[in-house]
């Protein structure tokens, strides 16, 4: 008898997540599952805005998926999605073509530009390993260059477009950055600039109350960071970006953490989409293909009031382990359990020692929150890879900070 | 009674031993001395390679001028030549003018790029400490480029133009460098390519022994170095170099090491120069103007046989000595002492662990020859700042080392 063929696209949060619980919960060789992922570590969203920012070393934002999966019981496949064809219940990759009873898509999200001209050009996101490596160095690079064009004082300039989760915590880490780059290029600090532009009148992540915006916001200014509220960004050009009123803000450096979009080749395999994401059934399911499950960023889940959840990394963990429960409970014939969303809370870094969020309805802020923080990401980090996993990207890591921190001499 | 007033341009090798050896020989307070540097700090040029290659810190190529200078015999300014005014005994600084007795230039090199359209702007030369830490994130930004654009292969090729002393050692550490940023970046080594263009039919260092360039040759050729010898740079484009015969070696980054004239300042003021180096009588003094002496790089000193030596770091030292001492014999009104270069020898570094040389005209290749090199390092270091600066830079040194081969996790 044929095992039933699960392949999984994507291994981040939802991806990642449904793939660890199967390998759980499975019971012996239950199921025949694939994974696949275009790189062979998963990477850790929530943590990338301080490789990008060059505080933290990329590799304690990704863990090998050799490290995570049990080869036994889960293939893993490295590749690219280049197609998928829900009709013919199969999936191309970029080295072949792969088929399946059932389908978890979770591949995640891409940057959206809302058609502004210049970004996709000119402006850098915060979305993958490969991506913060390039920001962290092309800010470096700034201050490098900087001394070698010494007129050219828009290179230690740095925009980013968008103040909302993303957008503060890459800021955060930014302004906490500045001072030991300046130290190590022999740069003024008063010279550097960090910008940030938000469309809202309020920057911070959506749903905090006045006064821990607030907070935040007096934080951040203290550690040098203008902002520009009620401001949208018209145009992208090779010396800055152009503000909704015209005027020009020269720039070496533009960051986009304005918005994001589900992965295009949903759109184009022919489900329903609203920016790209999919809306789900109550078990996560497409309404067109009930042998597809789609998590994280690729969903769309409505909450009981009927508004979308926002995409984020909690609820994207939860959708894995429902879906990875509901393909088992398919598979034996038994009933499906809805998703039922469980909201912990929101926590924003806002850089070293200080953060401000939210625990369900409790307003906390300074090193309380950012201790709060790391619990967040620890926790994370226990529920894909055990203590051994804590071991090496919690206490290790401390390592790489102190010496990021460190000029010679 | 005025005390004679003595001006030094420049603290490189020639300027800043000049300085310091007068600071040491002059009695009491005889002289009324003043060092002008662009910086507040001295450079090893001779160590630039390696900073420029990211294999060691750029602080390690340099030292505070206030740890080597007494204020109370040297006044220190800080400050950018822009004009010398031999008839007037003036130099026009940026902020300001200063009136001299006698003149020390050691103004230090230029690149020479001889008229090669595109050098000045597509190509990047080892020079400063600026100049390196530039070049040195420019080559880790085209690693982290070239993962965010796959298709690009050329940004992973690294083009250095001249196989003399400093592309040669440059090359050897840039290519020691590669393994680290490989796996930093996660690129595959076999799309690294660095390539070292010389119009020459041999590389390294002139004068060396034909077993010897064979030696050197063959250790760069192990590291993955591709030579292209008797081979001239046409242009430089922002895809790459144009060679000789048409060819377009595409490339993200382009290091010219290709040749050196001296600083254009003093062809401006109306010394007679050649490559923009002046010829000196047999006391280092201008022929135009007895009370200038030009040190290092400006100056050129004949041999006995009647060519003139090549501009180094070991002929500028000697001539510091000697134009300090002429200096005061001047002043005290005996007479002067000729310049006798003492030629002690040659060692180029291949990277970590490898040189060759001659010493005198004893061959030298290997560890040996690489201790050799640290030797000279170190000695030059104990002339200008005794043992604190041996401490500093040579044993603390080894840290820094370590740390940037090391890559967490």
């Amino acid at each position: 008898m044929e095992r039933p063929k699960v392949v999984i696209l994507g291994a981040g949060y939802g991806g990642l997540v449904t793939a660890i619980r199967l390998q759980k919960k499975m019971r012996g060789r239950e199921l025949d599952v694939t994974l696949v992922n275009k790189h062979d570590y998963h990477y850790i969203t929530t943590h990338l805005h301080m490789p990008a920012a060059g505080t933290d070393h990329h590799d304690h934002a990704r863990v090998a998926i050799a490290d995570l999966i049990d080869p036994r019981k889960i293939h893993f496949r490295k590749s690219t999605v280049l197609e998928i064809r829900p009709e013919h219940k199969e999936v191309v990759l970029e080295d072949g073509i792969l088929s399946y009873d059932y389908l978890v898509v979770g591949l995640g999200s891409e940057t959206e530009t809302f058609g502004i001209p210049g970004m996709r050009e000119y402006a850098m996101s915060i979305k993958s390993i490969n991506s913060v490596r390039f920001i962290r160095q092309h800010i470096e690079y700034m201050f490098a260059k900087s001394k070698v064009y010494p007129k050219r004082k828009d290179y230690l300039t740095f925009v980013v477009g968008g103040a909302g989760f993303t957008g503060t915590e890459f800021v955060g880490e930014l302004a906490d950055r500045v001072p030991v780059l300046c130290r190590t290029y022999d740069v003024d600090p008063a010279d550097v600039r960090i910008i940030n532009i938000e469309a809202s009148p309020s920057p911070l992540p959506p749903g905090l109350p006045v006064d821990l915006v607030e907070y935040g916001m007096e934080v951040m200014r203290r550690k040098g960071v203008q902002y520009r509220l009620s401001t949208v960004i018209k145009a992208c050009t090779e010396e800055g970006v152009v503000l909704g009123s015209g005027e020009l803000i020269r720039a070496g450096t533009i960051i986009w953490s304005g918005g994001v979009r589900g992965n295009a080749l949903l759109q184009e395999a022919g489900f329903e989409v609203q920016r790209g994401r999919v809306k789900v059934d109550s078990c996560l399911r497409s309404y067109q293909y009930p042998n597809v499950w789609v998590t994280g960023d690729c969903a769309i889940v409505m909450s009981p009031e009927g508004t979308p959840y926002p995409a984020t990394a909690q609820i994207a963990v939860q959708m894995g382990t429902n879906a990875a429960r509901n393909i088992l409970q398919t598979v034996r014939g038994k009933e499906l359990r809805p998703f039922v969303y469980d909201y912990k809370g929101t926590v924003a870094s806002l850089g070293r020692g200080e953060a401000v969020g939210l625990l369900k309805v409790r307003k906390v802020k300074g090193r309380f929150a950012a201790f709060l923080k790391k619990c967040i990401d620890t926790r994370y980090l226990f529920l894909i890879g055990g203590l051994p996993l804590v071991w090496k990207k919690v206490i290790f890591k401390q390592k790489y900070m102190e010496r990021s921190r460190h000029v010679p001499n």
